[in-house]
């Protein structure tokens, strides 16, 4: 991890912790605060706030908001994918999960809501934020984390489950279900960097390169992590029948592909022209490293 | 039920068929579907499209959108709530539930993306809506949907089963729980319309008034309705043991209560001074007039 990553990392917690109420009806806020805080790797926020930077005319505080939005519509989808009707998984980043901790009722509400305050966020008013940005934003959250992206993924990872698909087809359902936010991440901040044309189409790109690469790597990991070093449950994919990019091509060949992918996207940031495209590259780097 | 509801009636069912997607990953789409069309009975939008031809000035395009939008809102919540981890509950709109017709996971996932396809529907692009009121419509809906609003109040709802609550407390809950999304439904039509001022507190009273007379006369119908009139299992709140208007104040109490917040409701439009609040009030005499 480089140190602008170091140093964003606390900025993020900050304004996640004074976003997500603490005082709230029900204890609905403790709960949606056990899902977001203390835990992330963050990546999501990282990706927003390098995009914003990529270009000179960075809105920093909107870049902020954004980067806090796209985070808890991915924690919200962790509290909801870890419910028993879905992977019903106990551990997540070395935590008892959200429904473990408070109850199904009570995560199913909490991921609700984050959905909502994910948001709620990007609309501060007209004083905080341009409207034409905050519609921007709205709009490209919505698309990522709807039936044609991150829901829409997760339901053909159920439909996939001891099915034997096609490599298009897996490609098809990560970038969907993971890829989407991903892309929508890199491109909110782009929006919040006033990133246009073909340099925008450069970094959706390297948003769809690098989305595909985490997907691999994560496969990977699966298969050779352990619980200490992933914080949750790992072998998880196997043991639900869960079709992977290991499976499908053999560790190998899924390494190779993450390589080659991770290639794709650093060029991708090359072509965008931009100025300041090194924290870009850094974290595909920070993905193609993660432990595999 | 008045001409003017029958006449729009088929429009709003026309823009939902239009608006919740028919082709979806892994029939996604089908199951959000069968949660929104052909049953509801389109109170939200109605108050919102009532609400938008209050002054001279409302813009259809957009009204009907955030009529669309609210309703989305409440079918996801629908969906959730009759979860087994929730009310299991197995018929609404005299229909099977939508985790009985299609699993408890992709009920799930339905509801998820609804709530995201409603924010996707008031940000369709600066040609088409301005920007502006896309944030207000978003910012709205938001704040209703999430921790202060829905979700809030169900998390309430949820804490109080078995409970003995003051009147306070269950006022407090069901303007959240259901009050919240009522009085949106209104805003967002008055800002649609381009309601200000003096004229966008009396609506925001309007709304307020009518979603607790709603939530009363709910709770007197689960008593002495049955399910072929409701559409859903009746008696539920009394054996799920959830604190309600007529066990706290008694049958003839709580319809006195009903009539008196309606005459709030008719007042509040009478005080707002705008030029078209005929179709309000009919929604008002809708709402009392639920067979109690």
């Amino acid at each position: 991890m480089k140190p602008w990553m170091r140093a964003e990392l606390p900025k993020v917690e900050a304004a996640l912790d004074a976003w997500v109420p603490a005082e709230s009806p029900a204890q609905l806020g403790e709960a949606m605060r056990y899902a977001v805080l203390d835990g992330g790797k963050r990546l999501r926020p990282l990706l927003a706030l390098a995009a914003a930077r990529s270009a000179d005319a960075g809105d920093e505080s909107a870049a902020m908001r954004a980067a806090c939005a796209v985070e808890l519509i991915h924690a919200y989808s962790l509290v909801h994918d870890d419910l028993p009707c879905m992977d019903n998984d106990v551990l997540r980043r070395g935590k008892p999960t959200v429904h473990v901790q408070y109850g199904q009722a009570q995560a199913l509400l909490a991921g609700d809501a984050l959905q909502a305050l994910a948001f709620e966020l990007l609309v501060p008013g007209d004083d905080i934020m341009p409207p034409g940005l905050s519609a921007q934003l709205c709009r490209l959250l919505a698309q990522a984390a709807g039936v044609q992206g991150m829901a829409g993924g997760q339901a053909i990872d159920l439909a996939c489950v001891g099915q034997t698909i096609t490599r298009a087809q897996l490609e098809h359902m990560h970038r969907l279900k993971t890829g989407a936010l991903l892309k929508a991440s890199v491109l909110m901040g782009a929006a919040c960097g006033g990133v246009t044309g073909d340099a925008w189409l450069a970094l959706m790109q390297y948003g769809n390169h690098l989305g595909l690469a985490f997907q691999v790597v994560d496969d990977i990991l699966d298969v050779v992590g352990d619980a200490a070093t992933l914080g949750k449950t790992a072998g998880k994919d196997a043991l639900n029948d869960k079709p992977t990019y290991v499976a499908l091509l053999g560790l190998d060949a899924a390494r190779a592909f993450a390589d080659q992918t991770l290639a794709a996207a650093h060029a991708a940031l090359e072509a965008s022209q931009l100025p300041h495209v090194q924290a870009l590259h850094e974290l595909a780097d920070l993905v193609g490293g993660r432990n595999h």
